[in-house]
């Protein structure tokens, strides 16, 4: 078994709140990732995939499909937006880095599985410092 | 002449876009960066001063005195903030990098050389591609 | 099950020697890690714990306790300081890397178990080639 | 149990073909990736052995031990070299990443285990967005 | 004045050598770097232009436009190429990462000066232990 | 003119006090890097020479050599050391990165015009927040 990890990158904006809590109560459980005006991040997300290589190739996948799958499944969605507006697999989600490993798991699965391939690891880095990793 | 460099990390939703324009329009010339939805970053911002080290302590400036510089006129204002709607000094300006760094040049300064040392360079990188350099 | 990763940083001096053997005998074994002057590192400390996102907020644990419990109970003890000398949960023990992780692994534990979460690894790594992980 | 990981870096040439393929016939498979003139690339290579620290020096094992395996079994032949010409664990097999973890396993494995610890991961970045892990 | 960086990345093979010397010459003053067989990297560069933002849009030069400059002049040319062999603007050339740095400036500048922006800089990381920059 | 930069690290012991203060005038000062038993870092070394490529070589200066110069000038006396106890060059000044990149800079620029190059600039990073830079 082998393990392949393709990294992307994307900018969105977001925030961390419950729409049946006033400001002052996000603000007292979220801090300042609750601000109503939202703020934002370079967010960093690495998607590892296993399988054994073919010995026709001696590929896991080819580099290239899993790179548009992303491509087409999360980063069109999600680059450049707001997470908690504009993006189809968040919504009434809470925008928090744990519910968005679990959210983009889901969305990938199905279209690696069809590859021949099965779905490892989902790891979000929302800053240099705060990393989410989902396994299914 | 000694040049010293604190970098420091700000994380803000913000928006390219001109007030008077439509939304398409900016779209045609911002591209993804005018989403109406805001977007966001991570933010590293680099702050060179200059100066001749003391004879007697051996620096340029106490780096302790530059991290609260940099942190209380600049950092409180704008981390987890959305930069067109948040930040005092970037009122009525295009939300571009380059207009960023100009304006925290401005804020910079006078503290700066309140500590007898001299502002040389503001840098902001917006992602790990596009870096924008100020020197007054 | 969710995995979440905080980063933290300290910068420590140590050696790497027994203290029943000569100088001779350090140096043949630990070679240029037990110059008796000490050196010192960046250490980089990833804290990984686990659990299941509670549905209200979508969180495995809020990170500013996480943060909060890593500053009290690791970084306020060994950052700029001695491993060797000055670090409570150090004492007795050979200054590497191994024993570190083991060490603080098992002044996290209980705290973190507190908090209704899982600590899951104890990564560091004491130059940019040099890693060690702890998993209990 | 403890995990060790030294990280290392070669500069090498390769092409990914098969040799019983035309030219087209590669392209189109393999893309740019199979260029008659080759291409190249900085390697970054992480192996991770694992045991326990021995109580007389709280290693797992000697880091100047594991440093001079890697160098000796896999640095000294592939670096500033042509992985399809010129190294002879690669000789017959496709040159992709997949291959390469797999092969420097096997040529590491049985050094590894002779220092009385395990070899646990061979992980190999080709770009900063494409790596490979082997687990044997 | 406004300094604006933009870092792309390619992977290349290539070979320090001259034609009018044997491979004993070559290898003792390019040594490994000589290998007749290629190696590779790989590379990053970075691309600064200087000019004055203008005060419609904030910027010293559209972001959008940089980046098909260089890919259009410099990356499609030479990513997943070999130097040596198949990059027009390196023929007859050692492929030293200084003459490559100049070449990369000859390709650019007058595109660039077209846009109403000046090349200021372009600096190459061959490794992450050696860059190359290169002002005109 | 091209400009070379070799990148080196090397990790050290210190500790930022006056030999005529008190501890606690020390630690008033120059706060929690005066501990009396020590810290330390990786510190990062950037070297940069400039000079014209020679027309037979295509080199500033073979890379090999500078790489020999830093290693024995500097690495050699610095890695793994107390950088107040066990460093000629850093005798009777106070530790701070001032102080030791203007040390550099003097142990470097005779070997480096013995070659036929000019030293440009020597700039050290104690952490990846804190980074100093001079240029003679």
């Amino acid at each position: 078994m082998i393990y392949l990890t393709r990294r992307e990158r994307f900018c969105a904006a977001h925030r961390m709140f419950r729409e049946d809590w006033t400001d002052e109560q996000n603000q007292k459980v979220f801090g300042k990732c609750s601000n109503p005006n939202w703020h934002g991040h370079n967010y960093e997300l690495w998607v590892t995939v296993k399988g054994e290589p073919s010995s026709e190739l001696g590929f896991v996948i080819n580099i290239n499909v899993i790179k548009q799958i992303i491509q087409e499944r999360i980063i069109n969605k999600i680059d450049h937006k707001n997470i908690n507006i504009d993006v189809d697999f968040m919504q009434g989600k809470i925008a928090t880095t744990e519910n968005l490993a679990v959210a983009i798991w889901n969305e990938l699965r199905p279209f690696i599985e069809k590859e021949g391939a099965w779905l490892h690891c989902v790891k979000i880095a929302e800053t240099e410092n705060n990393t989410i990793e989902y396994y299914g």
